[in-house]
């Protein structure tokens, strides 16, 4: 029988209730007022704990039947260690091998490496991912072919459905390139750098059981602690945590595309012409081919103009960095590195902060640093003509990506998401999304290579445009000459049936994607 | 009536209740085993909070009163600016201008500075202190003057009180040498710079409500944000939040004291000869006359023996980062700077490392790092022939110091109290203490200008101490010579009335203070 379903506040239907469990529809950005407390873990003692501090056990599977590992639990990941990871398909083989079923994984996201699980989801050692999925695991779940239903959260929304006890983590094993043996750990030295560890700063605080893994176990004490051992149950040394050239690049390449080039440079200019640019001001960009061109077109701008920022928020890489050295930015207040240079800069430079999901995005905390960023440059694969958007699924059906810190970026005070008016001749721009995953009241301005479009909302940004040469539209002609371009296109045929669940930053449930049905 | 009293696990008399409350007794070293969950803080939301992230209102008092200031609340504040504090006492004179009474103060420590409060002790704007009282407060409160009985904590307790919800902290003041509007806070910048924020760090996490007071208020972001703007409702800005010359010396000098000197060269002696000081071992001197001595001399074997240690814990000095930035020693895990060289080394050098008492002290956690420090010195004011020890009453019977981390500290791998063999013509080793403060089975050595004990239960040192030259006696061997030298004392007289809890490292009450009677 088919769950009951309700519309939310964006008008789209979601069922009331997703893998057993009653969901809170979307309510509006900032309505729904959470209730109760933060989830509390059991009060541990120093006695049940090795008195020198030595918490070593020999290997994975030791730690994780130590642990409890049993059926039905919640096992977390973190992803700082990208398409190189060696942890996560490791764990449910573990798991496999002792018989272990109806586990949920719950990583900050997955990659085209976990491919390997989708034996675990046919099963049954997996019910389900409550996290982003990047490639095969993201269409095997488009398919319907997942038992449960995916959760899909911004990394904020992650840090914020652990904090209030929404997802209660039995295990977290955290991959670390230096730990020593009593559980502090980092990701700046070692051979399997990552930079930070900050989307397993939630999974430690919050795990019952914590596991730190690493294949660079040092003399206490492993400095810095990104992760505290005190919070860590037991410490594992092996091999090979991660395939380093697979977790961060050796260099970034700015993109070579005429086309991401322009709008990089529309961007640019638009936030220059409306006096986005200003002296202390502060920006994110991204890490995509065209958001990483829009920052080296910022450093012109400013060089130009004799400003500096006064702190620009990663993803890093060695641009950002180059603009830190430079003294364009006074800080770099990072939450991945995605290059070897963001890496050794924030080992060696105290202005190359590393954060946390906590830090810069969770929803449910005396605020956040998402709000007090100037202009975030992000992306999107879909925007209808009310500016709301999505990132997760294609126009296809498939649901190929995962959110990110995108929800939580959004309420940043100027948000722009530069973007082709079609990708195989398929507009960008239309009239109904595939998935919502942002509302449009916070999404400002749309560049694309035909016209730049200003959120009715924004009357001060589109005041300050009419000074530019640049060609200002509303999104409806924009999505016009897109439809008048690319012709009629076929919609992807989906089913009833709901196969993941989009949660907004305050765990309310913004929209569900379907299944794709050939 | 007189509240019914028991024995606890060290033959301590205590009432069952303190201040209204039932009190567990002390059931011996990692005997007590904590139950239920960590104090849950109600779930906040973004949208309580300004967007732009700016916190700041427009005094202490606008802050308190919006924080809710009202009768029988808990009001917390730090001790990092120590004698130079000027924030603890405008709380109160706020709480008595607005009429609130009742109030508990929950400092993580108070000094002669807060003699001003003592007033409001008297009017009952005050009920009572939970934190160390040194001098003139330590007075008022021995002479049984205080309306509620005082309860005192280690560094390490006071966190645990607070995380396992035993004191719920209703506003927490936090004073910051610098900060930014949205509450990031850090003591390493600015004029009143005390290095770290450590003790308020509890109070940031769990307090309902949490104001940070600066005088130097800086663009978003404040880094190093060792206090987290996230947790922080209210931001202030004052002319003043302390004197610098009291919150940390200019200068640390090195007792010229040849007693101490002598206590502390014979420390060291007994630390080479049993092979303590080794490559790669851990070290804690302390602040104190002696134990700076200590370190010195500590230093000479290093070097003499061209050996480094792999950390010291601080309470750090010139001296303690000399030996860092000779290479003598591989990290400063610090818990508060004692001097301007401290706070310099601090804040440049990246293994000079900032800690908290979740990290180094608390004991309801998976593990702190005390236990890993090889060799500790620590003071006391008395020693039994078991080996219990006294910190906070003198032989007189005045409550008169804190318990600091000392407590914290006998999880140590070996720990030595080098102490004059008597004061004033009062025996220091005696057969039963005026107050209790930590069990005889984790004190390992008593260093005396006269002779040295060595606790029957370290048969290894006992062992290894034989090849030494140096004056080795039987505890009752060094009380009787006390006793001989000074003759029989007079037992100050106490009344039957508790005056102040003494709580062990797990919330266990191992002890009380009885007034004092002329």
């Amino acid at each position: 029988m088919k769950t009951k379903e309700i519309k939310n506040a964006v008008g789209r239907m979601i069922p009331i209730e997703i893998n057993g469990e009653k969901i809170v529809p979307f309510q509006g950005v900032g309505k729904y007022q959470p209730k109760g407390k933060k989830h509390a873990t059991d009060i541990s003692s120093n006695s049940d704990f090795p008195l020198d501090g030595n918490k070593q056990v020999k290997s994975l599977k030791d730690a994780l039947i130590k642990a409890g590992l049993k059926d039905g639990m919640t096992i977390s990941t973190h992803h700082h260690f990208r398409n190189g990871d060696l942890i996560a398909n490791q764990i449910f083989d573990i798991a496999k091998e002792l018989g272990v079923k109806n586990l949920r994984w719950f990583p900050s996201a997955s990659f085209p490496c976990h491919e390997h699980l989708i034996q675990y989801l046919e099963d049954g050692t997996i019910n389900r991912i409550e996290g982003s999925m990047n490639g095969p695991l993201g269409k095997f779940c488009s398919e319907g072919k997942m038992q449960g239903v995916a959760v899909l959260r911004s990394h904020g929304g992650r840090y914020q459905s652990v904090q209030d006890g929404e997802v209660k983590i039995d295990i977290a094993v955290i991959g670390a390139a230096s730990a020593d043996s009593f559980g502090n750990a980092n990701a700046i030295y070692g051979t399997s750098t990552s930079g930070l560890l900050g989307f397993a700063l939630a999974d430690s605080q919050y795990a019952d059981k914590v596991i730190v893994v690493t294949d660079n176990m040092v003399a206490f004490p492993c400095i810095p602690w990104q992760i505290q051992g005190n919070y860590v149950d037991y410490t594992v040394e092996m091999d090979k945590v991660g395939i380093p050239e697979k977790i961060v690049s050796g260099t970034t390449k700015i993109t070579k595309s005429p086309d991401r080039l322009l709008l990089a440079e529309m961007t640019a200019q638009f936030c220059e012409d409306t006096g986005l640019i200003k002296d202390g001001f502060s920006f994110q960009t991204g890490a995509g081919g065209t958001s990483l061109s829009v920052s080296q077109y910022f450093r012109e701008i400013m060089k130009k103009k004799g400003i500096k920022a006064r702190f620009a928020r990663g993803g890093s890489n060695k641009y950002l960095v180059e603009m830190l050295e430079e003294g364009l930015i006074d800080y770099i207040l990072d939450g991945q590195t995605f290059d070897l240079e963001g890496v050794r800069s924030m080992r060696d430079n105290p202005n190359h902060v590393w954060t946390s999901p906590f830090t810069s995005y969770n929803y449910h905390s005396k605020g956040n640093f998402a709000g007090s960023v100037d202009v975030v440059i992000l992306g999107a694969t879909e925007v209808d003509t009310h500016f709301n958007a999505n990132v997760v699924t294609h126009s296809d059906g498939y649901l190929l990506h995962g959110i990110g810190g995108w929800q939580n970026c959004l309420f940043s005070k100027t948000v722009i998401l530069p973007l082709p008016l079609f990708r195989d001749r398929i507009p960008i721009i239309t009239d109904e999304l595939t998935t919502i995953c942002g509302p449009g009241e916070l999404i400002d301005v749309i560049v694309t290579e035909r016209g730049i479009a200003i959120n009715p909302l924004r009357k001060d940004l589109i005041e300050k445009a009419k000074k530019s040469n640049l060609p200002i539209k509303t999104i409806q002609e924009l999505r016009d000459e897109a439809l008048k371009i690319c012709g009629e296109y076929k919609k992807p045929k989906l089913s009833d049936k709901v196969i993941a669940a989009i949660k907004w930053v305050d765990g309310t449930v913004i929209d569900v994607v379907r299944q794709v049905v050939d």
